[in-house]
């Protein structure tokens, strides 16, 4: 299928820790029982972010200690896991799966993104992360000191991320859009086989992405409808707004599939359209000229006795009839509505 | 896609409070004390309506002293909010999508209207207001001293303008019915390319409808059933009420599309009839004129010896054969119903 | 679309009074007072049927003696409502969509009951009413002394005039389905664009009855099976007989549905079948005498220098050359079964 | 519509008693009080099977005397029920739908078994019965003293009928299955227009069939999953057993709607390859053969001064150039890949 | 359809019993009393696996001693059950259907396989063993002293080998997969009717493996969110692991109906697409040589008096016109944009 994984071995640990009046920041931290001390500091809430998830060794020391089912080893490692969202003693444990466009390729990249939300700590494990990724805007916003991350808890901080998760599905889908509006145009105005083949992989990308997208939904409801551990009923509202956002996501989905369909009957129905035109040509051309045709062939042919040949105005004549079956012919064509 | 966003912004507040025996209207108003108090007076059911809602100023100091979520900014200024009801301590938010038809530019255009429903006030926020608005006929009849508006609470008003809201709707889709009769026999007895276009642009505008009108449905669902602070359930009826009329919008869209579904399969199934109607002309056509010019192209042929060319009535043989030629093959496509 | 309404503006009240042991009827009621008495009576069940709603005053006076919502009234002379169910605090009102097939104009009409049901009375208020209507069954029915219904209360009454809307929907499923049948054995043997726009039509019959059926199943629903105001429990099983009854004429337009889709494939397919058909025979044609016309084109040309002309066999070998390429020709199409 | 009834207005009683050490078998009982003390006596379970139900006053002496609603006696006489279960105070009432191929008709028939499962015994109403009618097999098997009938309940009784009724719908949905199968390849490798009326009607029997069996799994979930009277929790999971194969049978229904939906799509698409094929063939012969044609007309043309005429070799000219224009003509169509 | 069954009359019945400490195997047990001691040992977890079921004696004995329903010998014979789970007094009993890919006809293969969970065993019957089935990765798992299986009690095991038959459809599904995206580029560039039936060959197995794979979702619905019997909920966790991979797999074949339909419609567009080609091609030609063929036809006749016969320079204005004719033609086609 369309999607493609790219894989990047190294770790790399950074974390950001908060709260009302300070932030502090520690990049490609590599002492583990520093990061346990941090993620344990009770007058912070700590975001510890870990891009690439192979160096299993810091994933295990880490939900050893955060007291986690080890069985999430595996789901953490394995990049095909749905969306979803399970609650463990201590801790809340998400999934998400954040598409982007690759665009050099002109597909539709998946990436697998697992959440642990505890008391007081987020720790987001990407499968692989680049500087400027999807999650700096949220890191400064975490340092406006004004900003609401500042006022919430963790789960607040969560929130925020699943939302720019969403907000990149968005910026596909907007694009998505509007090459959808170009086709449109085409696909009414100049049908070709190329166009067609781009309705196809528009509509492949539809059914791909919708598949990625749809699970999501259920982790957004279970969050803002349930009673979920450290998730507080303040800021539910958020999660809330959130599923109203990707429930508006797939409804655009939902439209766009049938906007293509649409597309695909309008180019179908065009084509016959167009060769009932041909047709009509190649007919009209074929009963004109073929009793022509006939008319001519028999004073052509050589007999020895055939009167009209020696009348004085036999070729006129021939002539004349021959321009009387064309104007009959494209009378009845005309009033047929085929000229 | 096909809506399109109107901004102005300039903020307008209009006030109209009412009881039972009075009416007091107060336009443009500007002092913002003012308008708190007006909404503070227990005496009357005070309508607050903004048009333009880019001051941001204005209704932060409104939902401050409301005790609304501050939340409700964003969602309020954000254009694409999809339609839905929210309770909060005080008072109740409700978001709606109002759907115009632009006769300009032949599209849906759609606007977003907040309500904010308390104890003995409403307050409505318009993307952007016109004179001659579709509330201009709520408000008369809450100038009429024997309306039901001067007997009931708020939620009653309320109702009022979200049954307005839906009336609008019904106006487009009884235009678009009218749109759908009119191209039904064309498409029957006159079908063309673009009467074909026409056919998907209804039905791209049945698909935005559909996705534009089915929250709303949620929204009075649950103003109708659920039990919803600031509703009293003697207006819960009007509600129900609102909630039919909702329901049967989303029905007449349904049909709309299976309308237009069976169109869409009519003009291909007669395009198809006309191919071959036009298929049959030129076979009939080819079949009885291509023997007849190969038989006189015999005759044509110059050999020396072909002794009937000298027989005294070869030609009349060879015209008897050709009629006779033409004779049967007629014969045979009258039977094959060809002709 | 296809539902037209008549209006009658006469208003007509009839009324049954009747009980185990005597039926009474009176005939054009006028006087109020009268009527309220006969209502009121506890001896009898009461059958008011008013035929012609505009008589508001009527009404209107009867709904605020019964107690009932004023809002009902706009309800009942609103001809467009959707069939539901209401309870009130004396009475449960109930609105249906009568269906009638108009033999005069070929379409589907629709008239609305609207029915209140209170403690041993039944009003029903038809939009128009003619002699022989679908009620007279059922008067009929009460008039003899060993029926059921003068053993039941009024909630029998109120079944069996909802049962009687359904048998009415039922014979035009019948005819419908009659007429079905008919255009099957057609579309597969004689296929015709006129057969094709019936079946068009029959498809938004289809759509059209579906869309007034519909509601009509919550409504029987909500009789059957809720705990609803006058309806006893020992008159629910036929209320659950009806909404058997109403389940299967869904059923029954859902097969008319599906098999309406599969006619409209088989015209589809028989008549890409016909095209092939005639295409083969224009090829076998052309293929046949398109090479002939050519090598007779061949002997005809005026060269000085053409020994075969010469030749004394030189007409019979072309001739036979030409018999030679019709038989090869003629055994190719055969192996291909063209022919 | 396919569903044919037959009648047989005789009414025909078996009954047959057992316990667990004896089988009692009595034959065309006329008795109706010897029927009754069959009924009653607490020492066997009782079958009585009705074969006709035209004799309205024997079904009316046996529900009365089993206090049942007499309401039944319509359901049980009305041929057109849909299957369903209704409780009552003493005993419960299953209708079921038997379908049957009627192999001389090559159609679908139906006919309608009511059940009455009350303390001790189990009365089943046949419209028609045949000697070796679908209940054989039942009989021998509860005279089987060690089979599982002489150690349950009639509640198994009951099972075991249903079953064989659903084993019934089995075979013809094997017949069917086949008969697809056999479609399956004529479709892809020689598609007919008699070949696509057989799909045609496959397809209905399709539709018929899942209209009929439908509720029959209602009926089964409702006897398998809740607490039903006479029905005891240890006879539930034959329920539950049966239950499993009506969803089995719908669930084959629905893959035989896909496989004929598919083979369709199969059939029209090798349709409309044959015709591309049938045309590339056309095109072909008129492309070679209609500028040779009009080679051989020019030099057919008598001007006086037309100087190719009289050159030596003009004539093998023309031969030449006539087959380099062929030449030319298939390389191109060759590669083309028309040819 | 496209189900081939095996059979394998031989029975083969093979124990390991294993706890955190040891692990002892038992191949081709023959004496039932030794298997019932293994089993009834409750130091072991043991694992009976039974390959080939005909040998009902055995089952019998097992069935009865751990006091199983003995109606599950019937479903355990009878090899085309639905997939499904359901509780008994002292034991969990689980059907599956195991699906598998057969190289050598190109078909799907399904396999019943019969489970039954107790306090300490599990116990498994395959229709049919080979060496190197399915289950033996589990196996060498077992005998990994610090694998998993020694840690939890059987119902872990139990899911290990649930997750062992999803992985072999995942594994089909993965080669079917890669089969589409082959078929997706050679419907684009080169549609062929061989590969549309290897398309509708798809479709099929698609069909057929979301019918075997569906009843699976509801059996790890029941083990992963109910309360059963012998399944502890720390051992859940790995069931709602399985559920997740189940819906995963719906997901997938969902999103290859839907990618087969849109590659059907591609076929069908790019086939009305080469026929509105060829048919341009055809009637280019028609048009241009037709009038041509009839202006060398007049000439060609033989009258007495046609002055243009005898101008010097006739021909060659016939032949100019001739020249025009094309090239008029040609122009007109071109800005048509047929050539």
């Amino acid at each position: 299928m369309a999607q493609i994984k790219t894989f990047r071995p190294e770790v790399d640990i950074d974390v950001i820790c908060y709260n009302s009046e300070t932030v502090e920041e520690y990049h490609n931290i590599t002492d583990l029982d520093l990061l346990i001390s941090l993620i344990n500091n009770p007058n912070y809430i700590t975001w510890v972010n870990i891009d690439g998830t192979h160096c299993s060794y810091t994933l295990e020391y880490l939900l050893n200690h955060l007291k986690m089912h080890t069985h999430l080893m595996e789901e953490i490692n394995n990049y095909e896991q749905r969306p979803r969202v399970e609650e463990f003693e201590d801790s809340l444990f998400v999934i998400l799966t954040m598409l982007d466009h690759d665009l050099k390729m002109g597909r539709i990249k998946s990436e697998q993104i697992s959440m642990i939300l505890g008391a007081g700590y987020l720790i987001t494990i990407q499968e692989t992360g680049k500087p400027g990724d999807v999650f700096d805007s949220v890191r400064l916003r975490i340092k406006n000191p004004k900003g609401k991350h500042r006022k919430f808890n963790a789960d607040y901080l969560l929130n925020t991320l699943i939302e720019s998760v969403i907000d990149r599905s968005f910026t596909i889908l907007e694009k998505l859009g509007d090459l959808i509006e170009d086709l449109e145009d085409d696909m009414i105005y100049q049908p070709t086989q190329a166009k067609l083949n781009q309705l196809y992989h528009y509509k492949r990308d539809v059914i791909l992405l919708r598949r990625a997208i749809w699970p999501l939904r259920e982790v957004l409801n279970t969050l803002s409808k349930d009673e979920v551990l450290h998730i507080q009923s303040g800021t539910q509202i958020y999660f809330r707004d959130s599923l109203e956002h990707i429930t508006q996501v797939i409804e655009t989905l939902e439209s766009f599939r049938e906007i293509l369909a649409g597309l695909l009957e309008v180019y179908l129905s065009s084509n016959s359209n167009r060769l009932n035109n041909v047709m009509r040509v190649l007919t009209v051309i074929s009963t004109i000229f073929m009793p022509l045709t006939f008319i001519t062939g028999i004073y052509g042919m050589n007999f020895d006795n055939m009167p009209e040949l020696h009348w004085k105005f036999g070729y006129y004549v021939v002539i004349s009839v021959c321009l009387i079956v064309v104007t009959t012919m494209l009378i009845i064509f005309k009033r047929k509505q085929w000229i």
